[in-house]
């Protein structure tokens, strides 16, 4: 028996059972319209993170939108989103696994499929793979710029580039995504850190030409950062995944909507409720298996004058935060807005789709998180 | 399309696709033995927490070896686990909303159950609940020993277990689990914490007896603090969980074998490989969606000599912590021992179950995690 979704559609957003993972509709697309709308306003493409959402629903929307195609970073991902109906799809990272190279070169004959490399080995294979089933992709080098993960020095890209070429395949551009650069909390700060991922898309362009080839496109950015690839001048896509959804973390970044970046609104929530009731604290049914605990402890929607501590699993513990706050009482709603939304949506089997918003509204879709837990 | 197991049958250990759950099954057995040697010789009962493995096939196992059942946290394990052929399950954990209640009772139909309950709003719903559907169970009343979570106050429990009877429920004994007790470090600290459980129970059996009823059992106690549960006298059942697959942290506690207390074995894995190396960090594909961080990040095993960083959801990072240091090479397999075994097994399908030890093994089972993601 697989698991029953936690409302159907068209119940109240009251009679959700808890603890669910819960979309405002309203929010999150006024939150695709307005980065569909700044990419389109900067001539720039928008290849979505799916590793986000992990959804073919939420995947077409966003295509609807305006999106070329999306992101994800895992072969098992790129499978059930093509089952899900996604017919672009760019594996953002590397895969050296004989056999789940085989993998992305029989996805590579249902799908347009584009995957990173940042090795010679990985070159190789990926190219055995290909051959042996007749298919082919779009090739990215992915170059490290400033993450300090994967990705080769910038300096090393036309080289890649080259292998990538003598081995028959197609060499599509850079993969130049910093990572770390996403949650630094002031402008100044991420500033820098774009600055100094240009400087290096810029070298590594360098010596894509000194290898006497072209770098067709340079494909990065995230929600963190994106306005400041958008005027690079270098960066032709946007990879962002989290503007649709927010999440605590990134709503505590520092941001300047006079230069037009929207801000994006929260439309991800974990709903719970009191299970448990004591003098000074309220026990919720949602603990750190119904939301990511990574980049901290949730925030508490419209109860500022409540804490959320850490309950374990499937717990978590409210306190006043400000005196003569009144706690919940058992069986009351707590909206939860998760410190990080890729891994929340991860525990989770589907998304409960709210329109009217989380008091008073219906229930308008249930969505299954299609590559939930597709790790391989 | 569900998830594609790792492995198969028969598949040897270095066949197993990356990232996958593995069972060291020789590891777990003597795990299995060693606890369930323990309670018998204590003439103690041992209902093993099954919201740690989530697998009917384990729990199966459990019971062979003398456990009476098992425990679970959330009505959606039960209701997982019942299908997968369990017989005798106890919700360790109180359940307040009438949608979740009609499940319990329509549970208690079909396998033994039980319930704790800390509320007179929790027992007045439970009884309406069973009563609507001609069905029964056992009740716990949940005690605070010092968690400060759920539980009433060891002084009210006479009047709740009261309650449980004048709403015609069966009065089963104390739930009376010290969840902040299993990880001190010391066991200096956590005999303090249990003789503090201890004389709680003992004032809860006191309260219980003012109101002229007996209390038939009083049940609790983790892998971190089980010796002393057992010592007490007043303990009548074990649910230690984390003992069969032990994890990074348990292992940091201090124990003294010299009392008959079991030293376990890591018997869960995380098999990863390389898929990036730099000139001094390799890059494996284990990050946060493959095993939980909430009691911090994964150990290495059998590399000391090596140091994981987060490297975010996908991405673990290698470095080098001792000078000379052999950093593993492109699609090198790496074993990481996850640092909290229960959050970590939720984020996956599958158990992989090896036979014969991490190197040169055989898969002899691959089990399906039944009540992942049952948060409901």
């Amino acid at each position: 028996m697989s698991t029953v979704p936690a409302a159907r559609v068209g119940d109240s957003v009251d009679a959700i059972d808890t603890p669910a993972l819960v979309i405002d509709l309203d929010a999150m697309e006024a939150n695709l319209a307005a980065l569909s709308a700044f990419a389109g306003s900067r001539k720039l493409r928008l290849r979505p993170h799916a590793k986000m959402h992990k959804s073919g629903a939420i995947a077409a929307l966003q295509m609807q939108a305006g999106a070329v195609g999306v992101c994800v970073q895992k072969v098992g991902e790129a499978e059930a989103l093509a089952d899900a109906g996604v017919s672009d799809i760019f594996i953002s990272n590397e895969v050296i696994a004989p056999g789940k190279l085989a993998r992305v070169a029989a996805l590579a004959g249902r799908v347009r499929l584009a995957i990173a490399v940042d090795s010679a080995l990985g070159i190789e294979r990926l190219a055995a793979a290909l051959q042996a089933a007749g298919a082919t992709l779009d090739v990215f080098v992915e170059i490290d710029v400033g993450q300090g993960r994967c990705g080769v020095a910038p300096t090393a890209a036309g080289a890649l580039a080259h292998q990538v070429v003598a081995h028959g395949l197609r060499f599509a551009g850079l993969q130049a995504y910093h990572g770390r650069a996403q949650h630094l909390r002031t402008l100044a700060e991420r500033e820098a850190a774009i600055r100094h991922a240009v400087t290096a898309v810029r070298t590594a362009q360098a010596s894509i030409t000194s290898a006497g080839m072209q770098c067709p496109l340079v494909t990065g950015a995230g929600t963190g950062s994106f306005a400041f690839e958008a005027a690079s001048g270098v960066y032709g896509e946007l990879q962002c995944g989290s503007y649709l959804f927010m999440d605590r973390d990134y709503a505590e970044n520092e941001i300047d909507t006079a230069t037009g970046v929207p801000r994006f609104a929260h439309a991800l929530f974990v709903k719970s409720q009191v299970m448990s009731r004591g003098a000074a604290h309220a026990v919720v049914d949602a603990g750190h298996k119904a939301h990511a605990i990574d980049s901290g402890l949730p925030g508490l929607w419209q109860r500022a004058d409540l804490a959320y501590g850490n309950g374990g699993d499937e717990h978590g513990i409210l306190t006043a935060r400000t005196p003569g706050a009144t706690l919940p009482a058992l069986g009351e709603t707590v909206w939860l807005v998760p410190g990080h939304c890729d891994p929340t949506v991860n525990l989770h089997a589907h998304f409960i789709a709210v329109r009217g918003g989380l008091a008073g509204g219906v229930v308008e879709a249930v969505w299954p998180i299609d590559a939930r837990g597709r790790l391989t």
